[in-house]
């Protein structure tokens, strides 16, 4: 299949477009990692690009926090699949008025972030350019690898971590204001779910996904690629400590201000039931907030009872 | 090894200062592939990113060719490690002002570049910026991998194809002509040697790169990394056929000039002898250029018996 279900909005098209103009050419895209079967073992493959002005600003995080940042965004993205990562590679363009000793203060954050869960540094490439860039690509092995299209109508939903964080922090640099020091690490300092990926892969997950581009978008991408209506409990997502303040600040609702932050790199999965034996579990919050139906692909959000809707996370761009 | 030697200059004191930062969090940097063993496979990895006003200019290629260009430079770095490439994933950022199909055509040309050699787009993330850029990140797997540091005193160093083309388009552009239809097509639409490779790394090459930075960079580096010196003898450099009209307008020899082309992806070899038995090979030139000698880790290039010295090549940036 040369590319799995997708939502609709214009990042979809983009992709559906290039996957029309790439045909055979193109091996099942659309998922959060690449799979390949090289013998007896299939390797998890992924690439994320972070742009400064796009995912970050230069004023808000320091050359190393944005080193771990960008390289989270790829390891997120083998927790999804339930993969180990073995390493990563490194594209980073910096701009030409950065000092030389900012490309070892990047690397160096990416370098802290794949330790953190056993993977290297395995190469890269160094380029000058307009605008700091960083081309992360992770890989991983997997046993049992998770993809998005799974989801059965009478499975459950569950998060893990806490939602809204990363936007929380956001929201106050958006006003000029410094965020709350938890809403900041959350965004600065986001931790890979390796481990809770491999869990719940274990675990009996049949769907899981990264909550990069918020719960609302990343629901609606879950829904598109298994064929299934989502529906959420707005009142049971574990919103992070800072969005409250925030949310008022916006007038919205607490839950529904963490349902559209993106950037928590948190799991969002869907399992038949939760997993009655939770040894082994890493020391994280699973929270059940929703459930999967028999329906067209859709998300139903709703808030003591009353149904909202939400659009996705389209970063700060 | 966190980084095996590489030559002088500001773009490996900035190697260097990362492999120093990394430390044991990074894995055999400066060769052109990565190498991870993963039970009875070997895996290749590369990564390379192409960015608008440093490795292209928009006016000069479009959208197809400038994919297309990118994924030779990383498949070239497959090439060089003797591996076969399974698939690449990139990473595409697009200025604002690109039309929504830009995507598509840069990806085209990426499926084409990796088509042609057997593997498939497996994935990638896209984002809008300031400046295009596009990082490539290939994978391919090895039975027999060839890096950079295995050239022995005594081996002789040959080139495949030709030298020079590239930047004898790139003369051409700097100045405001149109080159040469076969320079032009040298910088625009290079061919990933894998078949070569491949051939090269089968048939008793010991040490292997491509000619990505220019003959007399990429010597250095295989000097560097091997702990030899290397001779180069420069009239036996074979010279695109656009060389000789572009040397003249900047009083080079066509021999020197072609040295310091950079991005003609051919592959620069050290093996012991030529390969008796030349079935299979190819239908490409081998040339055989020099020769490794004892000594310290230089290299010295003569024409006609006449030392000269070079720097390497930086681009057009």
């Amino acid at each position: 299949m040369p590319l799995i279900p997708l939502g609709r909005g214009p990042e979809f098209d983009r992709i559906r477009a290039i996957a029309k103009a790439l045909g055979p050419r193109a091996s099942d895209l659309g998922n959060d990692c690449a799979l390949v079967r090289l013998g007896s073992v299939t390797l998890a493959l992924t690439t994320d690009v972070s742009v400064e002005r796009v995912h970050f600003r230069r004023e808000w995080l320091s050359l190393e926090e944005i080193g771990w940042r960008a390289a989270v965004a790829s390891l997120s993205d083998l927790a999804a699949a339930g993969a180990q990562p073995i390493g990563l590679l490194a594209a980073l363009t910096m701009a030409p008025g950065e000092p030389e000793p900012a490309f070892a203060s990047v690397m160096s954050g990416v370098g802290a972030a794949v330790e953190s869960v056993g993977g290297t540094v395995l190469g890269g490439d160094l380029s000058r350019g307009g605008d700091m860039s960083l081309a992360i690509t992770a890989i991983g092995s997997v046993d049992r690898p998770i993809g998005r299209s799974g989801a059965r109508p009478g499975d459950g939903l569950w998060v893990t971590g806490e939602l809204g964080g990363a936007r929380a922090a956001l929201a106050a640099w958006r006003v000029g204001r410094e965020p709350d020091p938890r809403a900041r690490a959350r965004f600065a300092h986001p931790e890979p779910r390796i481990e809770a990926g491999r869990w719940l892969a274990a675990h009996g997950a049949r769907a899981m996904l990264d909550v990069s581009d918020g719960l609302a978008g990343d629901a609606a991408h879950l829904a598109a690629a298994s064929g299934v209506r989502v529906r959420v409990e707005l009142e049971k997502i574990p919103a992070h400590p800072a969005v409250a303040t925030e949310a008022r600040a916006t007038g919205e609702p607490a839950a529904a201000f963490a349902a559209q932050g993106g950037e928590d790199y948190e799991l969002l999965v869907a399992m038949p039931a939760e997993p009655a034996d939770r040894s082994g579990i890493p020391p994280l919050p699973l929270t059940r907030i929703g459930r999967i139906e028999a329906g067209p692909a859709e998300v139903v959000f709703a808030l003591d009872g009353r149904r909202l809707h939400f659009s996705g996370y389209d970063h700060f761009a």
